[in-house]
């Protein structure tokens, strides 16, 4: 069949772009930097979304919705903050156009200037706070447990689709607390509800830490992330969530009375995934053939092809097959019965493949005779032939199976490729040979972070939770250093 | 208790105002014309979008999301589009800011100034159809039934919570076709969803109709529209549907090969809702106490506050009270228990009464003594006192009823607020003492409709679908006409 899919271990990247377009995912806009989110993306989108926002509404959050456009004012208010965000952002100056006298078209018109201008939001902490001061006054309006799921723009110069362009989907999470202690339980709690969306619905396995100075949220005190490896041994941050400590309340001017009848500032968190978890779920599973999806997240979770002639024919394999899909329904699974005439069974086998459906069933006469499906799996492409008696549970049996392989899977590649190194020669090596996380001492020092980055492009993705204490000597420096930090290329 | 809330008959838009800063559900920002939708507001959005989206997935349509940002020379190529929506829009001239000089915060770096200005989406024909040209080659690749969930920006000078913001939510259906007749015959079906959404959901009676050449969609060929009536007598446009010919295709150069194998536009369709159905929900059933809302889209259904002195009458109470909530939850009621020790029972009464909390039950001493409940409904204020036993059977019948109750009584204000109106006096007394739908003839011109605009500001809101044909003379200039059409002021 050939979906003329370039092989990863020709070029990966290459491999990837084609992947994101030729299963539909996405594509390049007119506009630079922006893409669109094609349907068959953007179903597996809304499936993230739904399951994320069950996962925070059980944890006690509402969603609301703040404005899109930020008074630039704003974002110096909160020093380290406007230095993360105000490099690269989209800004509104004007809000009309007029026709151009000379009838070219439609031009900017001067004299609709604003004021002050307007940033297209590239992360909501600014408004969100400002909106807060009004909504707390006493200890009694504590915590607030809101998130929002909007649109942001950060102006990129190189953009890959999913993984990093100009305006992306997301979720951000804003929470206000009247204790440090509850604010660091929040921002870790979500960093947990992050890993477990991740490693359970996503089958995506993640290492659990903290972000060093230099990697930090603008504006944060603490940032807790999710890191996951690709299967080019390139990192990807999936999620972070930062403790933001009395930051923004003291830009902002956000006091509450304490149940002692003080005035203190009010404790902060923010967190936040978006589309870029797309480009891992796409790059973690797939592969040569195209897209491999978790169950759990399968826009289609089971198609059935019909492989017939002529109309008698599929009449009768539709009788056959149209209780098994109002059973599988019925069920919860989301099934699809193909039986389109303008296309051919092995266009639609190679259709689906490249689509990443879990399960593929075929039915044709002998099939029909033999009271038979034949059941294709898509992560190991392996076939069975079954009686259409069983189908049912076979199904449902497989789906849970497909979702733990894959998981597995990742496990086994990701824990074989953390790699303890102790000194730079080896750490520089095994970075172009093998990749992956090279776990490392360092003197805590961000010298040495940027001298290290410098020469090999790592950079420290997390200072994991729960790795041990170890005396050791840093990788780089020879000075000392308490506990190794995972290093590696990131996207 | 006085929820200070100022009285319909007093002064209705403050009445609003103050109710929908009161009910929490949205409030001004600091950038002008711009809101922020607070968790109680967007929780019954949420519930208006999961049952759109149902509807819209039901007949057939999918999700997908396109750029916020729309190329300024994109909105010039529909020569009608351009001339509606260029006059107020969010302009983006520059992509970076940079540290003033004298220290005083960021300012505007000039040297990053794009070389083609982006609008910010008022609306997404122009950016869609520059996609579907990449999409359509075929027959075969359509119909094509796209929605899209986003929010989008027109520059109002005069804006209201809800009914009019520069920046609202909304979602934008938009379909492609190879036909005139199948185009024409989505727009009436998508007209005929949101006429089903706002009778069966939100309990608001609503006329469907097409709009005249001068309240026609900028770029469409036939604007098909529900138009609802509020307590004040004014209507208020709920919903629209386009059917926009070949114009969007022809703009775009989207073409496709037929059947017979020649080349041909496309047909299209657009349609929306936005969050300004928030303040026809609103409006529609509220009365002096506060918001009144439809058990199907009210976020808690039913509250249960206790009435107790002391923690172990707290727990008596609990015990008997949490079965009971778990059971409405088993049958998909929402329910809240509100046993916070904060407020007291009667706060607690004006509060979930201002919140239009279909259903409250209350549960005292004397209740738990009697195995009793006292229920009272929010729409009518009356109050029954329930046995224990049956109490969940009555909650299921009374949400019910209370659905029906308050579209029943809409329907009825709606209907004794149509009036046939013969002459042009009678038509100005009417509008100011009785206000609703004028069913008057017209005679067809813009001319006249604008001369009437000007001396009464009524619109012709439609030109309904199923009103009878009938001969007549204009009710302004006198000339023959063959049908009424509702005049009305409007929001
Ligand atoms: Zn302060
Ligand atoms: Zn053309």
């Amino acid at each position: 069949m050939g979906k003329n899919l370039t092989k990863r271990s020709e070029d990966y990247s290459k491999w990837y772009n084609e992947l994101v377009s030729k299963a539909d995912l996405a594509e390049n806009s007119a506009v630079r930097g922006c893409m669109v989110i094609k349907p068959y993306g953007y179903a597996i989108w809304e499936k993230m979304q739904a399951q994320l926002d069950k996962m925070f509404k059980e944890t006690g959050h509402e969603n609301a919705y703040f404005p899109l456009f930020i008074p630039k004012s704003y974002l110096s208010k909160e020093a380290a903050h406007v230095d993360g965000f105000a490099k690269e952002c989209a800004v509104v100056t004007h809000y009309r156009l007029k026709n151009a006298e000379d009838g070219s078209g439609v031009i900017v018109d001067p004299e609709a200037k604003l004021e002050e201008e307007l940033i297209v939001r590239p992360t909501s902490e600014t408004i969100i706070w400002d909106t807060y001061r009004k909504w707390i006054q006493s200890y009694r309006d504590l915590p607030i447990l809101v998130n929002q799921w909007a649109n942001v723009v950060r102006w990129e110069l190189r953009t890959r689709m999913f993984l990093r362009t100009s305006e992306f989907l997301w979720q951000e999470g804003h929470t206000a607390h009247e204790t440090k202690e509850e604010a660091i339980k929040e921002a870790e709690q979500m960093m947990h509800v992050y890993a477990e969306f991740a490693e359970t619905f996503m089958g995506v396995p993640v290492i659990k830490g903290v972000k060093t100075d230099s990697e930090r949220f603008a504006g944060a005190v603490e940032t807790y992330c999710i890191e996951a490896l690709m299967q080019d041994g390139k990192a990807l941050q999936a999620g972070t969530s930062h403790f933001l400590g009395q930051n923004f309340a003291k830009a902002f001017d956000v006091k509450y009375t304490t149940r002692e009848g003080k005035q203190e500032h009010v404790w902060a968190t923010s967190w936040g995934v978006s589309t870029r978890l797309m480009g891992a779920l796409i790059m973690m599973h797939s592969d040569d053939n195209g897209l491999v999806l978790p169950p759990k997240l399968a826009p289609i979770q089971v198609v059935i092809v019909p492989i017939h002639k002529g109309e008698e024919q599929l009449d009768a394999i539709s009788e056959r097959v149209n209780p098994l899909v109002k059973e599988l329904r019925s069920k919860g699974i989301s099934v699809k019965f193909d039986d389109r005439d303008t296309y051919k069974p092995g266009w639609k086998f190679n259709e689906y493949e490249l689509k990443g459906v879990p399960l593929r069933l075929a039915i044709g006469m002998r099939d029909m005779e033999n009271n038979t499906y034949e059941l294709a799996r898509r992560d190991t492409l392996s076939k069975e032939v079954v009686s259409a008696d069983g189908v049912v549970e076979r199904i449902e049996g497989l789906l849970d199976e497909i979702q733990e392989t894959i998981y597995k899977k990742a496990v086994d590649y990701r824990d074989s490729h953390i790699t303890e190194v102790n000194n730079f020669d080896e750490f520089k090596e095994l970075l172009e040979t093998k990749g992956g996380f090279l776990s490392a001492h360092w003197d805590g020092t961000t010298a040495t972070e940027d001298k290290i980055k410098e020469l090999t492009k790592a950079t420290i993705r997390c200072i994991p939770l729960n790795f041990k204490e170890e005396n050791g000597v840093c990788v780089y420096s020879g000075k000392p250093s308490k506990q190794r930090v995972l290093f590696a290329k990131a996207y």
